[in-house]
């Protein structure tokens, strides 16, 4: 049975996300079972790029307003500048043939790694189901991501 | 014997900290044994909700006035906004349902969740044990920590 | 065989490399095997304190010219107040007789803790060997940090 890792991604910063990810995707291409659990900002990741959610409530739609999220959105915890951070970050890894963070989402998909979303950051967020991408396979609480947890070799929290 | 999940709550974000005994909780009640070691920033979480800490020096006490903890004041890692976004996340999780900092401390402590809190941040910081909650079971240090966390099936650092 | 810890210190920030560094020598001090992955923002713990890095392109000057790094001009993560916080915070620790940042460093690599940097980053950001203090044994990629973590008993995210 192969060993497991898994990843709380609390984060919804680039920087963190991406670490994330590579770890994920490392994992996984060394035989590793990967699963990665998505609560509160970390969400914005599995975001879909378009517009902002449609949610219910003033308060809810103000937190999606703000808190818009996609791959292609997220800050840096550092020196992010309004952006300009950001955006060196990304060029600079793009001088360095390092993939995007779109296309690491696509990479570990395609390798198996199991995307978690987490229901109750869901829930109080109002994030509805529609509103992520569909490399998803599973809307689940921490019991489910307990379940992973447990049996898994690596466990971080991002 | 039951598993083990040890905890190192550094961070005195609302929005962390409330993942971390989303975590706690979930995990006690289904049965694993639970220490969560409150260290630096993670101290505010456990300070009562009363007046500012009386502490000794200028500097400490200059540090326990800006830096006043209790669950009711902590901020937020994002959004906080002064106050504002805080505020906002506290209500949105009143709308869900979801029980608040406070409730998850009580309920966490009734379900025998450990609460260490390091000797060596109070120290530094010049909190005393009078100024922490009594649900505060022990008053420790890193090998302490590494005795609960060497045992346990998922360690987390949040 | 002796219990390994490893760490990811992702952070730059010093009150969280202080805390990954009090593990790390708490866990060497009590016998089991340890090491550190620097990568991203701690990158920046273990660069030489002299002067900013040389590198080439604009764009990664600029970076290592912010981002200076070096143990001793880490910020906080809070209430840093442009350094006034992290003043306050040294000299707490200096009257508490906790040993600085340097110190830890030279203590956790006297006691046998690893030092690996992420040649990834190193990479992206434009840091040469040479930028890196004498301490790093190892300069690696993801793969080798997940083959110490998969044996670790304690694997954090810091």
């Amino acid at each position: 049975m192969p060993e497991k890792v898994t990843l709380v991604v609390f984060s919804g910063e680039l920087d963190k996300v991406l670490a994330a990810f590579n770890i994920a995707v490392g994992a996984a291409s060394s035989g590793m079972e990967v699963s990665m659990f998505f609560t509160f900002w970390g969400l914005n990741i599995i975001k879909k790029n378009e517009g902002p959610i449609r949610s219910r409530g003033i308060m809810k739609k103000m937190l999606n307003f703000m808190n818009r999220g996609g791959a292609k959105r997220l800050p840096l915890s550092k020196f992010n500048m309004f952006g300009l951070g950001k955006w060196m970050m990304v060029k600079l890894m793009k001088d360095a043939k390092t993939p995007s963070l779109g296309e690491m989402i696509e990479l570990a998909a395609g390798m198996g790694v199991k995307f978690m979303a987490c229901t109750t950051s869901m829930g109080m967020m109002g994030v509805s189901k529609e509103a992520l991408i569909p490399q998803v396979n599973s809307y689940c609480g921490v019991a489910t991501y307990l379940s992973e947890a447990r049996d898994s070799k690596i466990n971080l929290f991002i």
